[in-house]
């Protein structure tokens, strides 16, 4: 199932998309009660998905993200490996988050921001001391997160939470898909196309089978410090392949399976 | 005005706390119907404050924190001045935060766990961009925070968001004062006593006037890149003098003309 969060003529909602792929034209966003945690409850409002805006999927209290889990980024952007750079925990604000379409804006101080596309899970259930075993039980769905990152302003503070936590920069979406076994979340290629003056390159292209540390152990690490929450998004990394962003540019994450989330840039 | 949030025989409920001074012997608390960010709307329900609970003050959406503010606390942590590591912001989650009284959970992975005494500010209202002149229209009121720090963690990750985020490590508390005139408060003496072993010892007894980014200065630097929103806090940063604390210790920072914010400290 996927569950999306949409802006419609009458309000905003959240609402379970129906229909199959990704081509707008072909999908219904069906209008529920409550919120994706629990069994939808239909108002019986729907609305074909071209005609609404979809926002982020999810209102989280906290991002949390584990940084360095992709060997091949740790060493373009610390040009050190992955063994002397173990994964680290770093949280977004939830003031960055940000919906699919809805741009990037870089302010000036900021002078090369990158993107980072990767999977996301998101929280299900308040849980604390999860077992590297159990973590599916927690977990309500995937979607897809772009870490848009300031590098200047990451290396220049030391503490990551400014350069990756200014508004806009953790855009996410398009939905919440819930079923977790419908395909490998274990080998599934992360793709991040760049637009620059018209002309779209495939910049990431890797895959999930690279991650250092896996789903379960993420949520065991995660979870034996704080409790997690309905609604959380845990950013499980970014592979190699980031690069600097100019407003102008349109920057595309594609999780195939999952479906792409595509923002533009702009200045702030 | 002093406002607070309590647990009642009734429930929970933000209140104004009517009377003089700290004892709360001499105090009250008046229920509100909504939120410290408006004028206070009294529901006619009063506690004497010896008969609840103080919950933390605010829920706030983020805990954003000026680290490295006390070039005394700089050299006493990193060994280096704080000429060459200069003040820096991270980010600690809602699910930190905890009330006056209510125990620090220390959980076995974090071996030197010390406090940090600090003045923290409390949002009241959304605000982007505000102009250092003016970070007084933004704000609701003051506090007391303990920026409870794993010392181990905090340099093992790198990143702090560990280290300073396990559950129970943001006491705050215990009201917010909202009269910004009624102190200077740029001199105002910041003070943590622990006790262990039945002994009671000041550890930090610092004041304001050593900050090196001013109030002003701080809400300028935030919100050139995130947006705050009412019952957002902001830790302005520990004095030196901070030390581990163990468990069956208390912890008590003092603000005169604020208050005090005890915490017992427990194994998790």
């Amino acid at each position: 199932m996927r569950f999306a969060r949409i802006a419609t003529p009458e309000g905003l909602t959240f609402a379970v998309i129906d229909g199959e792929g990704d081509d707008h034209a072909n999908l219904t966003a069906k209008a529920i009660k409550g919120t994706p945690y629990t069994e939808p409850e239909y108002t019986g409002k729907e609305f074909p998905l071209a005609d609404v805006r979809l926002l982020a999927p999810t209102l989280p209290s906290k991002v949390v993200a584990i940084g360095r889990n992709y060997a091949d980024h740790v060493q373009e952007v610390f040009q050190q490996s992955a063994e002397h750079l173990p994964p680290t925990l770093f949280l977004k604000p939830p003031t960055s988050v940000t919906g699919p379409g809805a741009p990037i804006r870089i302010p000036d101080f900021a002078t090369k921001v990158e993107f980072e596309g990767e999977l996301a899970l998101i929280v299900g259930k308040p849980c604390k001391n999860v077992k590297a075993a159990d973590w599916k039980s927690v977990i309500r769905g995937v979607t897809i997160v772009n870490d848009v990152s300031s590098r200047d302003l990451q290396f220049a503070d030391g503490q990551w939470a400014r350069a990756k936590g200014i508004d806009t920069f953790c855009p996410l979406g398009p939905w919440i898909e819930t079923d977790l076994e419908k395909f490998e979340l274990d080998n599934l290629p992360i793709k991040a196309h760049l637009t620059h003056d018209g002309v779209t390159e495939t910049k990431q292209d890797s895959n999930s089978d690279q991650m250092i540390m896996g789903f379960g152990e993420i949520l065991e690490f995660i979870t034996a410090s704080m409790t997690l929450l309905p609604g959380d998004v845990i950013c499980t990394g970014s592979p190699a392949g980031t690069e600097a962003m100019t407003p102008g540019d349109t920057i595309a994450v594609e999780i195939p399976g999952i479906g792409v989330l595509e923002n533009p840039v702009e200045q702030a």
